[in-house]
């Protein structure tokens, strides 16, 4: 973990990270609703309001969009990812290089961790090549920290997301993105487990603006620094009214009832 | 995903691919009503026709045959493929290297992708290097993007060849070959799902000259780039007959049925 | 193994490391009785006692607290762990290149070989390379010398704890970490087995001060040359009392009742 | 496939290729009747034979007695192989590089794929890194095509021959080496498949004189290229007889019965 | 296999390997009656003896004593090892690359291949690199060649013994190291398997002086050209004495008999 406070993807200390690999983690099935979304161009626009403090998209969608909106959106390379079409353990394929990544001018990398996985061991070493390579390349890191597999009964009891953030620092993490472990306190926790790392909670699938800004409130209260969300937004029918009052709530410190009156 | 259109593999925005690398995926079995094709020459002629943008075929054939053609047809060198020899979850050898492909004078490099194969984790790394060490070089890639393994109950379901195109979209193909997901409506979801990035129907196995054609319409119709084939074509006797009605059902927008009058 | 006298986290041919990677290796969990001490920065400012010779913390603690402390405290990298969470035989990560450990300052690097686990060939050869690139920075190399796995039964006994310390000298450790093999006449065997490399003893779990200091007494008087320790520190609630015994034990050869009346 | 018929391993575009590698791949059982052939110098004298276009040997014999013979003797160094002395699916390490078989004169590389293997992804992958090294070295590649594994009930039928053939064609050899698949049409038929690459066939267990040059009679006239053959030559006990004649039957034409009457 | 006659671990074509890498492959239960041995210094000493033409120990009692006899010993540096504690079928881990080796004075490297072990190719594969590293730095290469796994019921049955020194003739060794396959005649035969290759018996658990220098005198009447031994020597109360008696058998051609009356 270093200071990343200067880093295009922070604002003010605190994030909000604007998801969309869902269609290679998902399928297109989370699109259903929202067909148009298809078109990662959409997605990015959205991403255009100030609030969104990076992007996070693969390499195949930063490649051929980001070009585009590189004056408007700070890129989020996620860096591994797979599918849900295959069985077995938990584990997420490596789908591109920190300096290609670097070279289609990411200003940040993601990285999928699942402890707990029995591939735990083989993923913490590649997520040590993309840190160090990160590390070469100045660019900060993001973890999914996401506990998943045998050994996993629940992924979002408070001892495992605790353990989650706990991970991601010792390994290396400038930002840990997590779910939320179900209660203000259990957060708390796991802001505490990450020492000076920053914490950012996980969207989750859509739910309405009031409990998703009341989560995000106890999170920020908690100590978390922000958001990566994808579903929470771009799902909406009106991104950019969800995304103004995340920013009060975010940047502004502002309680959902205030953010979502205005 | 990057804009191939000036790619000498692309005609007006669109492809039509010819593939011959059906000795090492099926065997020789492929040309027994036509020994005469096991000849790759009698292929690569064909190739020369105007409507193919590109052969597609595996190293060996490509360095044994190219080089007396490479004036009249532009080569895709498939870069993994294996035998139905053996048994076991889908895999496939990657049996080129980028460099080499570009020696020999390769417009453009393939890879299946066995998303659904419990290995989907391993080709997706193996495609991460092909695609970057392609950009290197300037190649465009095209993803055999063919869901099959223990998780894929059915490789022909819209919902399957959907998210097949938009896993080749996010990890960075140009172009993405898929089978017929049985309706145009499907087909169009499919296009939907890849973005701004290329889809072509793979041809399949030996049909009548208007239920192929059909098929192709239908695909172009529904917002496809164009086709990859191999046995709809060189199975024929008259291979050139089929690709003249070919180019005018892709590159000019004619029926099937009009292309077959004329 | 070599003579690392001169080194560092060496003083007067004895070494008491301070360990404090149970975040990664153990969870939160370790932490519940003393939760400010999640903060990693708490277990540097102990470290700053003259009694330790270094630090262990993997790289993520290390990158980002190390930089405050590098002035009063050695830093001994710990370049493998994984969490509890997974299940199956024992391994570990290797989170840390040596390159990295030297860029931020490592004065030692550690690494723990499960001799015994189904994996030990794989541990040893991940050792393999640990250990040449540390030659290669002039970095000691401490063993967490750990026989685990399907074909161990009791890993305290003597004759275990002597084999994990003869493995060390053989594969080139500087320093061996071994659990207490419950006497003093095994702990003799276990240094005798070691050659001229150094031996410390593992803390273990927080005990009473009496106990944890006639232990460390019948240690030093067996051959061993320090002790690695952490919970049996930082849990307590004055970890500089017990350090200033330590100090009396370890470097003056007292006993340890005459450590504490003082 | 390249043409190679300006390499010394060809002469008049056929070849005849003496292999020993018998001592690793089935064990000094093969030298019980001639245990004198267990000195790799009196199999390299019978090499000296103008018939013979190369001798094929492992590393180890190469280094060890070709610097005596490589004035007359062309050296094709096989690249892998295995002992029978395990057990499990078919496979084949490799056991140089082609940097080292340079250096030590080779003028052709031999590789076996195990088509059908449950290996036979891995063993093509490192049969791509061969070929491309020794395309850089400019030495031909000679491929031991023999399907074998879980999924090959039958090794010599006609069907998994001419699969064999094309899987070396494709991939890129340029000469395979394949079992007799039981008729000439069946031979001819796997030569068809071939394309324009060389097929030798293998000379298998020893045999009758006239049964051998009769087989070799038919292989020939079915369009193969020659024969690589072991014991049926250095089990004889006069080899040079059989040499002449095997002269014959390859490269002047004459049938088995006017070979063997001279 | 070259010819190392002129190598230091070479006295008159042949040589007496004094090894003891018995703490990592046996454990400290080997130094049970002799538990001064447990200081590689002691064997060390014993290695300064005339007839010992070389000590063989693994990497890391290497760099920790080599340093004091480098003018008195040459060192055989033991690639590959592992402990006795872990399950499943044999294998060895690689403990130190050949230019570590060569940076701490090697005059030859040491490798235990396991033919029969369903991990022979990996091994095999691994031996391959060390092999061609060695002679990139002109280092002798030494093969503990010892058939053992799921494959091999009897591991000195003389056909299996004759296999190993053929698999280290094939694979490029220069020595093999052998266990008696328990008569003069199969051992014969077994020098007739390895060529030109030197075959050096492996001395075994400690037996009386006569028993183990007939052996020695019946091994170097069946053509071997010396002895590697550790138990036999070490584990003496005066190894000095049987190193006298060794150096008649192997170096001056006399008998068991002779040599010891002495």
């Amino acid at each position: 973990m270093l200071n990343i406070d200067d880093s295009p993807i922070v604002r003010d200390g605190k994030s909000l990270i604007l998801a969309m690999d869902h269609g290679l983690e998902h399928g297109p099935v989370d699109f259903t609703e929202v067909p148009e979304k298809l078109d990662p161009s959409t997605v990015f626009e959205t991403a255009t309001h100030d609030a969104v403090t990076a992007m996070a998209v693969q390499k195949g969608i930063a490649e051929g969009y980001y070009p585009s909106y590189e004056d408007d959106v700070n890129l989020l390379l996620k860096m591994n990812g797979t599918s849900t079409l295959w069985m077995g353990e938990y584990d997420s394929a490596v789908n591109c290089s920190v300096e290609y990544a670097a070279d289609i001018g990411a200003d940040a990398v993601g990285f999928t961790l699942y402890g707990g996985s029995n591939h735990e061991v083989e993923m913490a070493e590649e997520f040590r090549e993309i840190h160090e390579d990160a590390r070469a390349h100045d660019l900060p890191v993001v973890m999914w920290a996401y506990p998943r597999g045998q050994g996993v009964k629940n992924d979002t009891k408070p001892d495992v997301i605790s353990y989650a953030t706990r991970i991601a620092l010792e390994l290396g993490a400038d930002v840990a993105k997590i779910k939320y472990p179900g209660s203000k306190e259990a957060m708390a926790h796991a802001v505490d487990s990450a020492g000076d790392m920053k914490v950012v909670m996980s969207g989750g699938s859509k739910t309405s603006d009031y409990e998703f800004l009341s989560t995000v409130e106890a999170v920020m209260d908690a100590g978390a620094k922000g958001l990566a969300v994808g579903r929470n937004v771009w799902q909406r029918e009106d991104p950019t009214r969800i995304l103004d009052a995340l920013e009060k709530v975010i940047y502004e410190g502002e309680t959902a009832d205030a953010a979502l009156e205005e």
